[in-house]
């Protein structure tokens, strides 16, 4: 692993000083800028930034004695500089790209600083895949700061992950110079109720000094939030609420509010700063999750401070929340987030502070984009072959393969069927009389067969069930590798030919999502790395996604984005009805269920 | 050592998490108070706290089900509860107490977290005289943080300190468990120059981790400051005004501003905020230096808190800036600073938000004061023996030792002479006619002598010089050990055989401060610790400070507070005129100078 050039403040303060004092060139001075001082929440007309071994030596009014014959200058013409924005919590692997390609898509949209979970990767190649993700992301031209993984599985008993994550592998990560922190503490009734490995993940993470994130997706703020907040999570982006908001932030967290491809929560709880009133040092605005077509056609933390903006925040509380408060959270107030000396050379010149058209972006002193358009490589990994060949089938699976035998003897069954709620992560757990044809259930209409593929370790398995809500329609069956949380491979289908084709297609290819239709590929998203990521660029995986999306409606899907609801049937966390590799989970009782509620 | 006893938030999560979810009773309860919530900014009525293992549990509206049958409960009955509060930058030895008993002054003023920097106890006993404070400090029931001194001495070869510090001194420090960053660093031109030394002393400190004080005692706000910035110091109590406060502010320092006893930097910088509008989380209060006699009659951090009030501040406001804002500076924010889970229980009742009355402390869940009486002890080290015989004389002065002689055969001299300056730090480089009886100076009239005696190594050397303004009439000699910053003896009279008299005394009882009249001892202040140090109560040291002061008075001294006059006439870092063991001092250009201007 080769890091990307950066000189501590420390090792090159010496020169800092004397750029500052004018006693040696800067490297770059911007001049003439409007400098957004997210310290005193001040826009400061005419001043000049001087950059040096890719730090701020002078931010002031005159730079003029930093400016030597090899000084680049820079004319900011009036226009503002504002830090280079900052993303609170964020898992690279929603956008199926690595951290390079998330990286270079970003970029042009002013991120210059990301805090990432790689969660995802956790669940399918353990503590190596997050080094691999770390080290890539330390090979950027901008920063981004991963945070270890706290919840493989999320919900142990009722899953079988590809690897487990546990205190020793949090203790371990601590000491990667890259590893800012705990990753969202999602077993949160596991901390509530005084959990040893949850309560020895965060020790870890507190004895290393470094923050440890939070994760309460629950609407109750009695003694189990309170009991939460006592256990040391010191963030949350759960929250979808205004109560939720202040409630987080008077514990001492900070209310991360987000706005990512599928989540809409800062319009609901910026409130308790643009109305109550409240101090905004403790909100700050993350993405969580985002699609490669959010990256390619919407932007990224541009998009959330807009947003903020436009819901009626002050644009310069607005980029606190997105700069320095981040900063100030994750211990690093002084390494980056504001345009101060000593700090990362992080700034964006913007023309206006409400649009934020990303004009030009800055990182450690150098050109990252311009605009629009990136100006730097974000240099790739060599990944290895353990973390691409990670779909392991074990063997060719057939369409018996996915052949739900009936009670002996039964004409027709009464079955647990998982129902699909548009625009909505939890299932509903519906019952359904299914008709028998030879022995084997032959589900038709609105219900069709979902089947779990367990593809970390070869077993073979495949765990059938049913699924209503789709509106497939015709012969069609659709497979990914991306199975929210332990990410073993979901097949839906009308048609058992079609499923087994598809199984199999994701297993030729190493994993991503296919669509199937008579018997023929419609779409294919390839996600070689772990089954999770492609190594492409974010246009072609939005370009890909987006065939994907056609391919679903062609099978007659009438949902919105419902490529989501596919990736989040095993996510067995989340109410009512989910199947995993050890079967159908009821999740409103934390247990395994059977499939027939009763046979007639 | 012993340490004073508090779990850490990790080791005790697991109780706290269980008294907060209502399976386990807390220790103490406080019910029914007014949060007054530094995280949301705001005063929230009819709340509880639960408090275990000396640390907050639960901050809610109703801890009912953390009561158990051991529980002690306290009714708050509606008044504020308001976090400890914080002195972010101070000196214990400015109170001439011992750490144990500047806590024990001032726990009932509310104060439980104070940053100070034994910067004096530096000069004369090196790292071993910081150990000792940090220490005593680890010792008290409140948490007090140490800054390792930075300058040792002020300035280098115009004086000789009893010790010196250096880069490796600082390195050693940091893996202290009490040591928090880096005391003041007051060679602000060594670091705009590339001071090696100076540069190193805060690369040790930012690779512990640690946070950088500053000290930038210039108006100067050009290029020279903002070098000084980008050396790394993170804060500075040095600014006098409102541009001074927004301009350190900006570069993302903290402004410190004191009120100490003789310090009024607050009223003309807290307009940056309540008049600039600034966002007030760069601001932080402090005392810098509280002479005991404030501490017991006056306050200390209240005092600050309430003058703060009293300029306009919110007092929401005031208090984070005594509480939060120190705490997330120092890297603290989720260990104090806060009412917030996990923090210490650190929390003072008060009926009135503006006239502070500080009716009940409570540090680390245990009632330290009430109603202005103390109610827990301050235990005190043993302070060795060589920490207390740190006046080594080398031999008993005689009056000859205070002779200045005359150039051979002059009748008269033209001599510089220091010249007093009511309720300033800085002098006079005054010049003036002295007569001469039998080969030596008489100085007469407003004019009298002071000599420098050397301590620290026994040399026996005594330098003379001469010194105007203290008014001093008749036969007198005033002496002390306190002589800043290398705390030498400094002996100020009008009488050669007093001037004896009371430095031989100092040698005698190891150090402190005595007013001699017509050869009979007026009044002394034993300062047998470092010769800086009591080790009684402030009341007491306060009232023999009082008597000291009527003695000046009685010798004819007019001048207000003349005895912080006295103690900085060494203070070689400080215009115009000083003296030191090295010689006469003209500060104006760093050098030594001859006492006599011409002879004739």
């Amino acid at each position: 692993m080769e890091k990307s050039s950066l000189t501590s403040w420390v090792d090159c303060a010496a020169r800092l000083v004397a750029v500052a004092a004018g006693r040696e060139a800067a490297d770059l001075v911007i001049r003439d800028g409007a400098w957004v001082n997210v310290h005193t929440r001040e826009v400061l007309q005419n001043h000049d930034l001087a950059i040096a071994e890719g730090r701020f030596a002078y931010c002031g009014p005159d730079a003029a004695h930093c400016i030597g014959d090899e000084t680049q200058v820079i004319k900011a013409e009036g226009r503002y500089m504002i830090p280079g924005l900052c993303d609170g919590h964020m898992h690279i692997e929603s956008g199926m790209l690595t951290p390079a390609e998330f990286a270079a898509a970003v970029i042009p949209h002013g991120t210059t600083t990301m805090f990432t979970d790689p969660h995802e990767i956790a669940n399918v190649l353990g503590l190596r895949g997050v080094r691999l993700m770390h080290d890539e992301a330390l090979l950027q031209p901008i920063s981004i700061f991963t945070q270890m993984p706290s919840c493989a599985p999320s919900a142990p008993g009722l899953e079988t992950t590809g690897y487990e994550i546990g205190p020793d592998d949090v203790a371990e990560a601590m000491t990667w110079p890259g590893i800012i922190g705990l990753g969202e503490m999602m077993n949160f009734p596991g901390v509530v109720n005084g959990s040893q490995q949850m309560l020895a993940e965060i020790a870890a993470t507190q004895k290393a000094g470094k923050t440890v994130g939070g994760h309460y997706a629950s609407p109750d703020l009695g003694p189990d939030f309170h009991a939460y907040a006592a256990g040391g999570p010191a963030d949350d982006h759960e929250g979808t609420c205004e109560a939720d908001a202040i409630a987080r932030v008077r514990q001492g967290m900070r209310s991360m509010m987000r706005l990512g491809s599928a989540w809409y929560d800062v319009e609901s709880q910026i409130t308790a700063v643009t109305e109550k009133g409240l101090d905004p040092r403790g909100f700050i605005l993350c993405t969580d999750d985002c699609h490669s077509g959010t990256l390619v056609g919407e932007g990224h933390m541009n998009r959330v401070v807009r947003h903020a903006i436009a819901c009626g925040c002050d644009p310069v509380v607005a980029l606190q929340m997105a700069t320095l408060n981040t900063a100030t959270h994750f211990g690093l107030e002084r390494e980056l987030g504001s345009i101060s000396p000593g700090r990362r050379a992080d700034v964006i010149l913007t023309s206006d502070l409400v649009s934020l058209p990303i004009e030009h972006v800055i990182a450690r002193g150098v050109t990252v984009a311009h605009a629009g358009q990136i100006a730097v490589d974000c240099p790739h990994l060599d990944w290895p072959v353990d973390a691409r060949e990670t779909v392991k089938l074990g063997r060719m699976l057939k369409a018996t393969d996915f052949e739900i035998k009936a009670p002996p003897g039964a004409d027709s069954v009464t079955a647990k069927v998982i129902g699909v709620v548009e625009n909505q992560a939890p299932t509903k757990a519906l019952i359904r009389k299914i008709p028998i044809e030879q022995g084997l259930l032959k589900p038709s209409g609105a219900v069709c067969q979902i089947a779990l593929v367990e593809r970390h370790r070869g077993t073979g398995s495949v765990v059938n069930g049913l699924v209503e809500g789709f509106g497939y329609q015709g012969r069609m069956a659709m497979a990914s590798t991306v199975a929210h949380d332990s990410h073993h491979m979901i097949v839906v289908g009308t048609n058992r030919e079609d499923m087994a084709l598809a199984a199999n297609r994701l297993g030729e290819v190493g994993g991503g999502i296919t669509v199937f239709k008579d018997g023929v590929e419609l779409a294919l998203v390839e996600l070689p790395i772990a089954g999770l990521m492609s190594d492409a660029p974010a246009a072609q995986v939005a370009a890909k996604a987006d065939r994907m999306v056609a391919a679903m409606a062609e099978c007659g899907c009438t949902l919105n984005n419902a490529y989501m609801q596919h990736s989040l049937l095993a996510l067995v966390v989340i109410p009512e009805l989910r199947i995993s590799d050890l079967g159908l989970v009821d999740v409103t009782k934390f247990e395994i269920t059977d499939l027939f509620e009763e046979t007639g």
